[in-house]
């Protein structure tokens, strides 16, 4: 199957190093020229230009690997050379602000949305790798009038991808429960480095900051793309979670042993489970 | 050197095996006789009894490895064996609670508070383990009539145990520093996991989230011992680290682009420094 990556950064040449290895005919597409050259150069891809027009008209599989605001206006421009044996998906993360109007537009092409839970904190395709994906979560959003061949394919890709769990859900569910295991944990990070006592604190950091802090490391561009278009789900779950803490507060300052542990023992509960 | 470890705990056992591997004559005690078992037959300890007072009369350096409650009634109890050839320390992460009073109780032996900043998602002596400590931080926390020879062997200690960085602080400001690295961090991964969209949520993870919730499986007899003793600070860094997501949600609600890209830009750029 002749496959289309348009945007090789980290996810789109992790999906192009993996599909070559899974035998796909892979072509690539980027804004920048130097991403296309080292991509061929290693191998990733057979063939790129900073003009997908030639490739988008050969491929049966098309992968936007785009920033979240650059989808629609993509599909918008080239849609007069869809045809109706195409797949298109994308890899963003937030799914109901894209997925309604891209189906509509991308026809003839059969779009269906998707999600790979995997990154990195570096940015670019000289750090793409295919092992990223590895035991990693898979969400494909499909919607009333998406078409089992393109859930078919999507699916099929994301298990040459080596993907460790494919799960299909709703958009709105997706943005709902990425806003808490996604969003959430990255607006905590971030706002713990940014505390005022994040200074000087080089001897007192243990793993648990490392861990906690590691994600802080954030592209400013993408994910305040993500946040702004999922905000609605976002500030919900950062009150559940204020809510939770502000119970802890409460313990300390009334000396409830009890419910503080009572905290403690159904986190552990919980996280076991996970 | 005969040393005595009074607690084969995960970290009391780490000790006695990294103390033994680094020729130290390691005895141990426990209230626990098959703890202490395991240790002997696994080779951390030389021998051990679950009365202490045989060792404390020959041992030179005593390590408490109690639960922060714990360690004064220690003191008190076998005071009366004390000499002043000895050296006492503990290994829990709260200092100013204990330092004072441990320093003059223990008298004529010669305390000196120390936290090594290393620990694991298991609860005892099977799960020792020297390797822990390798690269990590070692706090010791001196006050104004501490002995510089206490404070020396303390540290000849740390470095035979491998931590990687031995950093020296008043136990107040050794308070504050963890209330914000190793308390809050603690604190916001039991509010995570028990936030009430925690639910079947397996689907939906990737590494962020497993990243901030590894250390919501805690133990909760010593941590709630552990955020009480030391409430004053952790409030105090629980309202700051809600001050920056406060601001988050402030910029979500009024589509701030630009602070919610300073946040983000602010915290990589620290992060990176650490």
């Amino acid at each position: 199957m002749n496959v289309l990556i348009v945007g090789l950064g980290l996810i789109g040449g992790s999906y192009a190093k993996g599909l070559t290895k899974a035998s796909y005919n892979v072509y690539g597409s980027d804004i920048n020229i130097e991403s296309i050259n080292y991509a061929k150069e290693n191998g990733f891809i057979i063939d790129g230009s900073v003009d997908p027009e030639e490739y988008i008209k050969k491929c049966e599989l098309i992968v936007i690997g785009l920033y979240p605001t650059q989808i629609i206006p993509f599909i918008e421009k080239y849609q007069h050379l869809f045809n109706e044996n195409q797949i298109i998906t994308d890899v963003c993360g937030i799914k109901s602000s894209v997925v309604y109007e891209a189906t509509k537009k991308a026809l003839p092409a059969l779009y269906c949305g998707s999600h790979p839970m995997a990154g990195r904190e570096k940015v670019g395709v000289k750090y793409a790798s295919e092992l990223i994906f590895k035991n990693t979560n898979f969400l494909i959003t499909p919607i009333e009038n998406t078409k089992k061949r393109a859930i078919d394919v999507i699916e099929k890709m994301a298990l040459d991808l080596g993907f460790g769990r494919i799960h299909s859900i709703s958009p709105e569910h997706h943005d709902k429960m990425i806003a808490y295991t996604s969003q959430l944990t990255h607006a905590i990070a971030v706002s713990l480095v940014d505390s005022e006592t994040a200074v000087d604190v080089t001897s007192f950091i243990g793993d648990s900051y490392r861990d906690l802090t590691r994600i802080a490391m954030i592209n400013e561009k993408l994910w305040s793309e993500l946040f702004m278009d999922n905000k609605k789900f976002l500030i919900e779950e950062i009150n559940k979670f204020e809510a939770q803490l502000t119970r802890m507060k409460n313990d300390l300052e009334n000396n409830d042993y009890d419910d503080l542990k009572a905290m403690f023992i159904e986190s552990k509960a919980r996280r076991e489970v996970m």
